[in-house]
């Protein structure tokens, strides 16, 4: 289970909306075949490993170990728990059952009802957090980012851009971004920062959907750096749009747009993980609203004082969930904390 | 050196305003005598170790090794450099010139005009961080301690007292106190969390004296728990007290207290070392002076939201003071940061 955990984490990024899965085929001690799911639409982990062997034959009676239960739905591609009862395979040993409502169990049945031995380990849902907690909990795994001084600040002053961590912490947030589906600002850090939002380090199959709130979205100043890149960008507006925008945008209308109704949104666009990475209002209400499931906080060693402008601030009714550090590392010349609610942890 | 240093931490807290030094005799590869300063008015280190010998004679030609430059001055005790030549000693190994204008350099000078071998070894400086700030900058060396949640906040409301750290790190923050001359905090913190500010965990013949910024000290509530120990009060108040006080408190009054005007005045009273206690527009203030010398920070896995009071936060004009974290540990839940001046770093 180990090595086929390993192999799953191959296809990381180009999965979506699939989940990361890896598989090893096993016989008298004997590694036969191994296989991951490689991308979105291509043959799933158990297929892949099956295609590894020069004859089915060879598998007869041998053991497959999955790190998610073998899918029993026809999809893109036909359902696996089937494909593996045909090959006769003699015991399946699954990391996780699957909680996609499509599958959840329906695959074990499938496999258990051809007198397959199964057994289910419980062991790899880390492989895939976001995935597990939407369909648990319907909604896209929400992580909190910011970078913050000694002193709580996120900005040295108001309305002000400050580069707050070093280079190697930039090249962590890169990697932290790579993980995710959809990744929020605000208009205010939108026109503060003039942040890209994407990528820059990998050139990922499916980059993170760039979602911003904005009060009037044919106010907005197409050169910002926002615009540049062509990796999908998606408006929250308050006023309804009359511009004629680039392919890569979509603007969507309501009077309000408050955490819930954006939270519901994405889960609704399959959206299974949202990193928020701004500013401090917008800190203030997702945490009240009680949905930051992860914070990613980056200490930096600056004092930035009485006017600085500090993280998860505004008149946003707090909530008071505990978080439990789960992580901490100092990267370069920071400090990187990584949080978990509490009462959620068991959920993931 | 390295014996001498250990045995002056045994006067830790009750040598004030005198600093730890500890000493000791070696002749022939072999340690004749060892002493400490263990009083404040009590002899030296030197007299001490000197003390230890049957007779004086047996400390001809011998080497002594001490912390801090002799002293050359009649204070409370005759001048330990005379003392040393007189017994006879060929050489002395000093672990730091003594900054104190009534020694600095002038012991040294006793010794090496009566012949007497000198080295000076600048090793002990950490011995005694506030009484070399304190000559060398003619001001208390001053640290900032406060408790922040992981969104930067001091209090989960504004006006509610809030207990953020665990017991390990209160225990710790003890610590911190028993090692101060002075403890100082608003009068808001003082309304609102009714601190005593006393060092609970020691019996210290020198507890810090509290130092409380107040509006009017005749409006004060004798029932806070601040005038239940005996430990010295002195109240710096903008208005004048006609009332009748108990003997530990000094009442002090003038227009504005600004964090320089504080400075000089503990300076004149001869306070080394200064612990700023709270709250957010003390922080901001002392901040923004530019005379916060060190940082102790406890780091607690809370998160408060939106209407938590910011650590140092208020209308004081920053002052973009670089601090590096030269100690970092967990403490129970909580996690501890010490950071110091980047500038002053070397002159401490």
């Amino acid at each position: 289970m180990q090595l086929a955990s390993e192999l799953a984490k191959k296809g990381q990024g180009k999965t979506w909306t699939n989940p990361l899965v890896g598989a090893v085929i096993v016989k008298n001690q004997e590694i036969l075949a191994c296989g991951f799911h490689h991308q979105f639409g291509k043959p799933h982990a158990e297929i892949e490993a099956l295609n590894q062997l020069t004859e089915l034959t060879a598998a007869r009676g041998a053991t497959m170990y999955v790190t998610l239960e073998p899918c029993s739905h026809y999809g893109k591609t036909p359902p696996c728990a089937k494909k593996i009862v045909e090959v006769g395979f003699s015991r399946v040993i699954i990391g996780q059952l699957d909680p996609n409502p499509l599958v959840a169990g329906k695959g074990c049945q499938i496999l258990r009802q051809a007198g397959i031995k199964v057994e289910i380990l419980n062991q790899t849902q880390q492989l895939n957090p976001a995935y597990n907690f939407f369909y648990r909990h319907q909604r896209p795994w929400v992580t909190l980012k910011y970078a913050m001084s000694f002193d709580g600040k996120i900005n040295a002053q108001s309305g002000v851009r400050s580069i707050l961590t070093g280079q190697k912490a930039f090249l962590d947030t890169q990697q932290l971004r790579a993980k995710q589906q959809a990744i929020l600002i605000g208009e205010n850090t939108l026109k503060v920062d003039d942040p890209q939002l994407t990528v820059r380090l990998a050139n990922l199959l499916y980059p993170p959907v760039r979602v911003v709130l904005v009060n009037d979205a044919d106010q907005l100043d197409l050169n910002l750096r926002l615009f540049k890149s062509t990796a999908p960008i998606l408006l929250l507006s308050r006023k309804k749009s009359k511009r004629e925008w680039p392919p890569q945008v979509t603007v969507l209308t309501d009077d309000e747009w408050s955490p819930q109704k954006v939270i519901q949104l994405l889960y609704q666009r399959g959206i299974q993980s949202l990193l928020i990475e701004g500013g401090a209002q917008i800190q203030a209400d997702y945490l009240g609203a009680g949905i930051v499931d992860r914070l990613v906080i980056y200490l930096t060693p600056h004092i930035f004082g009485g006017i600085g402008l500090p993280a998860a601030f505004g008149k946003a009714t707090p909530n008071f969930i505990n978080y439990r550090v789960i992580n901490q590392q100092q990267i370069g010349e920071d400090f990187r904390f990584e949080l978990i609610r509490t009462k959620e942890e068991s959920n993931v």
